[in-house]
């Protein structure tokens, strides 16, 4: 038990980045002739409207993805940042064809109810091991939305608890007929604080707390929760310290403004490490100490939803590493680059009183956690954080040239010392994504002009090359 | 492409129940030391107060469930009815250890941007050959929760496009400006409205629709939507036609009413063919069908959810099959035995007008899909519904027996016709449940009173009697 059967050969980062193409190459404009059939035969079936391009996985490789006419593209936007160790990863191979998987895809248990034999092992030598510090149980779920709501539910099953003199208090009999109706008491008019540009996730309740765009939101119910300011910060963050410290001031100062008088209060406020999907939104981690702070002293819990920014990307293992928090966060999510989702916690008193409230059939899936177990495996034995820390200062150096050359096209580039989640922002950005794919590279946008860059965590030098020299051929060519 | 790549000998049912245990076997009374040791040690960092049973799934065969301490149960639970077709089936064994599920795991694919090219293959070969009568779309989603969500989503999106006069009418600045704000009209009053006893998930919106008990609900906000009396019916429904039917009328007219009346409009009313997790409430065809008259009536949507009674249990494929509906349901939604999620429908127009608006990074997963294909060969190869509808009729007619003789202990049995999909009522129903593992039975609950018997679509006349002699030694021990 423990570690997945794989062989150390296969465990090479070398191996799969020698089996690599040796660049990109573009045979066909994008979409080609058979991307195109392709796209019309799935468009009866299934909405594609969305459709970015077409891949043929079997023949994609490590940072490379293969489209059915044959182009090869260098891809940094890696299935909106959730490829951790690269396509066809020979160690991701091994697990998925181990028994173990066969058996955890065949028998699918309600892990609440039936949990196997080894499902406390495959926690600890997988999800737990790379748990925040602080932190050392989880609930598991199965995608960032999900958990960021039984998150949610968490917290307000907490701040209840705590309102009603603690877990041994029962139930009232008005509490519990007014919550099959949906109203008060027993469906209490609580909320969650979430800020302006963020983004967590696409349910209901957790729709409620992204801002991120209209049009993720439009035409949904909503539940009237609070929105805070995110700071509103100036890049380079190093020439405008003085007031980018005064806008994360401010933000405080509504936070804490909004936790005492918002006529629903907030039982937590969730916050991501960096805004990713609102545009690439940064703040100091004196903020993030500041709102650890303020939540603590108004009783308020703070989830941090490291959905993207979780798993290495950032140069840490999780973003909200770089804050050095006195007290850590009270949840944790993550999702993405796990290939499977949940929410760590510390606090005992985050189970709630008694069981079946926090549940539900299948409780994640053990399938996609022994996944997580074998990225995780490969990022050590691979050193992949400490890899992505350099490889991203290495992408940033050659990035802060670009942007002397071509300021304009490179602005408020961030994500200094941050790993390879790096952005910037230019001005015709949806075209410049579109000829991107001309010269042979998969970029992803975020927020209304960021280029968000998310390579994979096998990402190197060279790939940071053939990146930069794509990025001048663009602006060239806009 | 098309099918799995299993051998036809792989695929017999028969093979699969040559190698099941002869019967149940209980070797030491459950929990044992082993189940109590691996419980112990999951606690420290899993909650395992809802735990029924530790599991050894390696073990386990066709519908038989072993634990650690080597008791073999008949298993009429099946996670909570979701194992579709037995323990350690060969046939999905073998589509678990092809090629295609290898690649689906470890490229995970974020499908609206960048669908693969057999996606198309996948849905067309797996989910959409079981599509409902009259639906002929899907969009995949991960557990049922997810799946009733992105449903009401599209029914929100839906409603308001024809009040707001057609897909090409644009979205006004008040309505985007307030949608981010979640206030109205960007994030309009409208409802779901569900039924009394209903369960639809537990997210915030599903949770929202979801009246089935208390501890469900409790502590967790909720949106002030409609809620409806479902039919409350008399069992044997033959001897109590007339009063059932005025039962339903009343229910209907109640909806109505609330479709007209209720201070937040609903988009859509989401029914289950048969209240599961409230208790195994029936009602008549003729109720459906005044349901989708009375939504048809005043433009409302019709969801059907089925993630408990989809694939097979009812003797149907699909349960709203039993209907003979003169117009298809608007939506289907699944999950469970399906092992993955989703929903089904048919109008165009239930495509949002413009992308991004349904959408997520994952949006399903093509490993679950994969598996879904091989339960539907598998199902219709070895003719599993119509099997299910013979042995739930034999099962049935065995229970009125027990029932004729210990009418007190088997009361109101429900089911007639439904396949196995039975149900009865127990004055002594936890008591029972536990009971039942000392006789080498797993069964589950439903609602207050009711003893649930999901068995898999292999159960054979054979299983059924081994339960039935169980079931007559549990109330004898009562």
């Amino acid at each position: 038990m423990g570690s997945a059967p794989y062989s150390s050969a296969a465990n090479q980062l070398s191996t799969l980045l020698a089996d690599e193409p040796s660049g990109p190459s573009i045979q066909v404009a994008i979409p080609g002739p058979k991307a195109k059939a392709v796209a019309d035969d799935l468009n009866a079936v299934f909405d594609t409207r969305a459709l970015n391009m077409v891949a043929d996985y079997r023949k994609s490789h490590g940072n490379y993805i293969v489209d059915p006419d044959g182009n090869v593209l260098l891809d940094v936007y890696a299935q909106i940042a959730s490829i951790p160790v690269g396509y066809n990863n020979p160690a991701l191979l091994a697990a998925a064809q181990s028994e173990e998987m066969a058996q955890a895809l065949i028998n699918r248990p309600a892990l609440g109810n039936f949990p196997s034999v080894d499902w406390a092992d495959i926690l600890r030598s997988g999800i737990l091991k790379v748990a925040p510090p602080g932190l050392d149980q989880v609930f598991t779920a199965l995608a960032g939305s999900d958990a960021n709501e039984t998150a949610y539910k968490a917290a307000f099953m907490w701040r209840r608890q705590k309102e009603r003199g603690g877990p041994s208090v029962e139930f009232t009999e008005e509490e519990m007929n007014s919550a099959m109706v949906n109203h008060g008491p027993g469906a209490p008019d609580l909320s969650i604080l979430s800020f302006k540009s963020a983004f967590h996730g696409r349910l209901f309740g957790s729709l409620s707390t992204t801002r991120s765009k209209p049009i993720h939101k439009l035409d949904i119910p909503a539940f009237d929760w609070p929105r805070a300011t995110f700071p509103e910060i100036k890049y380079p963050l190093e020439e405008h310290a003085e007031e980018n410290a005064k806008a994360e001031a401010a933000a405080l100062a509504e936070v804490e403004d909004l936790i005492l008088n918002f006529h629903s209060p907030p039982a937590a406020v969730v916050v991501e490490p960096i805004q990713s999907e609102g545009g690439d939104n940064h703040a100091s981690p004196a903020f993030f100490r500041g709102l650890r702070e303020v939540t603590r002293k108004h009783g308020v819990l703070m989830i941090v939803d490291e959905v993207q920014t979780g798993v290495g990307a950032t140069g840490k293992f999780w973003a909200h590493e770089h804050w050095n928090l006195p007290h850590p966060p009270d949840m944790v999510t993550f999702s993405k680059k796990a290939q499977t989702a949940g929410y760590y916690f510390g606090n005992p008193e985050l189970r709630p009183n008694k069981p079946y409230r926090q549940f539900n059939t299948w409780m994640g899936d053990p399938a996609r956690a022994l996944l997580f177990r074998a990225i995780i495996d490969y990022i050590q034995k691979n050193d992949l954080v400490a890899q992505t820390a350099r490889v991203g200062d290495y992408l940033f150096g050659k990035l802060e040239k670009l942007a002397a050359q071509y300021p304009d096209q490179f602005a408020n580039l961030r994500g200094k010392g941050q790993g390879t989640f790096i952005a910037f922002d230019n001005p015709k950005r949806d075209a410049f994504l579109a000829k991107a794919k001309t010269f042979g590279v998969n970029i992803g946008g975020s927020g209304a002009n960021a280029v968000r860059l998310r390579p994979m965590l096998i990402f190197q030098e060279k790939h940071a090359d053939i990146l930069i020299d794509a990025l001048e051929k663009i602006v060239k060519s806009l």
